[in-house]
């Protein structure tokens, strides 16, 4: 679907998207890897991505995703979002496996797919990194656990090649399931990630930070890790369901509040920990005013002092909220060197790099033909909801069931759609001036693949 | 309800309570206080119970709730329960207001309902200084903020008696409602009675803590301040909702493990902050083991080390979890000298006194006669399921209408199903060998009181 995209649309610029400003267009970046079948976005139908059924039990899903991109000049030089797919192939190995991700894998042990969007800030240096980086750890961190996964319940040793169900009834108490096994695998890839970026990014010279969104079909769930303000929803006939909740300075308030708190230092004695409605001035000196601490969920009074003049450590609302008046989001990756502008002030002890992660029991779904999960990063949800992204799933698929491009055209269709067009979906024709990535994962397996299910 | 109650059960015994193991009956405790009408928990019609209409708008809801308890001679000498309810009489004062806790406030300004739980642990001791102290902490910090609570939105100012809708652009945008002064009051209220038990146990020698559940009728809404383990639901006719959740070293894991890694030291080097399935012996170390840290919400395995074999943080499962060996709450009031058995590791500073408060929107249901609020501590929890209790509600009301004093009743049938008698509900017959205390507050109000709407 890529290709027939970019046949009616030549690189140097995309007049369908172009809308109020001018949208350069560059081709999307595939997966590095030193392998002969690179995982790419437009893997739609190619031969060699029909699914490959698991050993153990649950059905893989179909990895023929749509995937659309736009970046706008008029904000960033260097496109700031970055995209990497492929298939997830862990084999059961002990030590010094030499990297063959993205190969047809032949001595498979168990495989999956993985989709994951990186939206950078301060440069694409981090989210470039991450692309290339973070499927690599996932899959270390997953094949240190796999006999783990293919067990019934993971056992409390994990011993070798032996899969020995030692001490079931403590791991039985505790309800640990093999699901809990990836969600502490996609945690750990996301901090050995980070690290990495850490490393790199000193050594280069280089900075930046990204949010990370990523998906993994494994053992017929879909796990959904999100660190950041990217988002990803489930669309069926009659559903829509957030797969993934947005980290941003409002939503993590009083985590952020609370380390301000134990580690008063990092302010450095320029900001003030406490919420007020707006920053105060010095005429509110004296007088009481609605405020919020790191250990309240209400809102209260208190006598305006001369230290809650200081900056806010959050401010603004909604999109506009910046933690030190510097960052949006408070989960990602990188930012080890970032700096409150002229002050000494680091931004990285507040970050997390740990991310939530839901896991979607698809083997347990009654899936229709056309249920798909939607990822994009807040370009897009900065201009569409949840529910005028559904309505757009639901109007377009249906009547192009027979067209195998069909879910990167409805990718493109959702970008498109934040562009601003007269017939646009959004209020007022509201136009994104971010750039925006959208992945459109079809959840059904169809013909030779639902067979084998 | 209670008279009629005592009456048909003589103080000494409770036969047909008594079940397996003989249940001393103790007289319910009844609010202290100056005033000529004290709030006692059977207050159902009356004469004086009738809700007053508050200034403001919104509905009060009837307070004629019913009430019992029961207490086990076997588990502890004293009544380790306390409870407390009456009306909130909320004068619009500026400082220095002499207590006029529950009289009948000719001169209130809003008015609305208080029901507390409190589960004493160490002695009764703080349980009934929450009883005697956290309403007058609540009234006075709802008195600090009355002005915004009757403005159409709170002002970003207070200003004494002038009501000016200062600023209402930020206050609008940052969503701040009346209700989130309520819930920050009950935030603070929590806090200083935390403070005020601290003194009172220091200066009387005395030791204890208790968990607190607080129920709060205001301005046409429910308030559900929980910090503990104790538990409210509402029942209706086709809807069970939970308005609370419990604290425990088991739901607030991440977050006592998070600050045990941030203050080492409180762990003296005698605990391991990880947790493992189970105890980890002597022939474990060396061997892969199931485990997790403050950051993960999955497992992974580590190699086991000699440190890890210490006495874990969080300690059990389920009902049997513990905190540092000791506890089974990780919020609630007082506990400020509490220390691990023959160590000075201190239990307080995991502790939060902070509630979460849920806000039921009493007048925006569609009220049915029979919707009911249950409160109760653990010990009925323990043995009866939300949808075992909410079954006994809609088997008994439906067919007591008329009786006034059904609401005491169905409280006492709830407590009477949790001793294990051969009609019990209870899978096996299951006995609660705890405490147990039950709310029963009904939403409608009826005859002169609907019509007061």
């Amino acid at each position: 679907p890529l290709a027939s995209w970019m046949k009616q649309h030549p690189p140097e610029r995309l007049p369908s998207l172009q809308g109020a400003c001018p949208v350069p267009y560059r081709r999307p970046r595939f997966l590095r890897g030193s392998s002969s079948s690179p995982g790419a976005a437009d893997a739609s139908r190619r031969p060699d991505s029909r699914p490959v059924r698991s050993p153990a039990r649950g059905r893989t899903l179909p990895w023929n995703a749509g995937y659309a991109e736009i970046i706008n000049a008029e904000k960033s030089e260097f496109n700031e979002d970055q995209a990497a797919c492929g298939k997830l192939c862990i084999r059961r190995c002990e030590f010094g496996a030499e990297e063959e991700w993205l190969t047809l894998c032949p001595e498979e042990f168990l495989t999956g797919h993985y989709w994951a969007l990186f939206d950078g800030h301060g440069g694409p240096a981090a989210a470039i990194l991450a692309a290339n980086t973070l499927h690599s750890c996932l899959r270390r961190q997953l094949e240190a656990v796999v006999e783990g996964l293919v067990a019934t319940q993971p056992p409390m040793h994990l011993n070798g090649r032996c899969i020995c169900p030692s001490d079931p009834q403590f791991v039985e108490e505790k309800g640990i399931r093999a699901e809990d096994l990836v969600i502490g695998a996609l945690e750990s890839a996301f901090q050995e990630c980070d690290e990495v970026i850490g490393r790199e990014l000193e050594a280069s010279g280089q900075m930046g930070g990204c949010t990370a969104l990523v998906a993994v079909s494994l053992q017929g769930k879909l796990y959904m890790a999100n660190a950041g303000d990217s988002r990803a929803i489930l669309v069926r006939r009659d559903e829509i369901r957030p797969l993934s909740f947005e980290f941003t300075p409002e939503t993590e308030r009083q985590r952020i509040q609370q380390l301000a708190f134990v580690y008063p230092e990092l302010l450095a004695g320029e900001f003030t920990r406490l919420e007020f409605p707006r920053r105060l001035k010095g005429d509110d000196l004296g007088q009481k005013v609605l405020f919020r601490d790191h250990h309240m969920s209400g809102w209260s009074y208190k006598r305006v002092e001369k230290s809650d003049l200081k900056y806010p450590l959050i401010h603004g609302q909604g999109r506009q909220a910046r933690l030190l008046g510097t960052l949006a989001v408070s989960r990602g990756l990188g930012d080890h060197q970032l700096r409150v502008l002229d002050t000494n002030i680091q931004l990285k002890p507040f970050l997390l790099s740990v991310p939530q992660v839901t896991v979607l029991d698809v083997d347990q779904l009654e899936l229709q033909e056309d249920d798909v999960v939607v990822m994009a990063t807040d370009g897009l949800w900065d201009v569409l909801s949840n529910e005028q992204v559904a309505w757009l799933v639901r109007s377009f698929l249906p009547g192009n069931q027979e067209d195998p491009h069909r879910f990167s055209k409805l990718a493109q269709m959702l970008i498109h759609s934040t562009q601003g067009k007269e017939d646009s979906l959004t209020e007022e024709g509201q136009v994104s001036y971010d750039d925006v990535s959208v992945f459109v994962i079809p959840l059904h397996s169809q013909g030779q693949e639902s067979s084998d299910h």
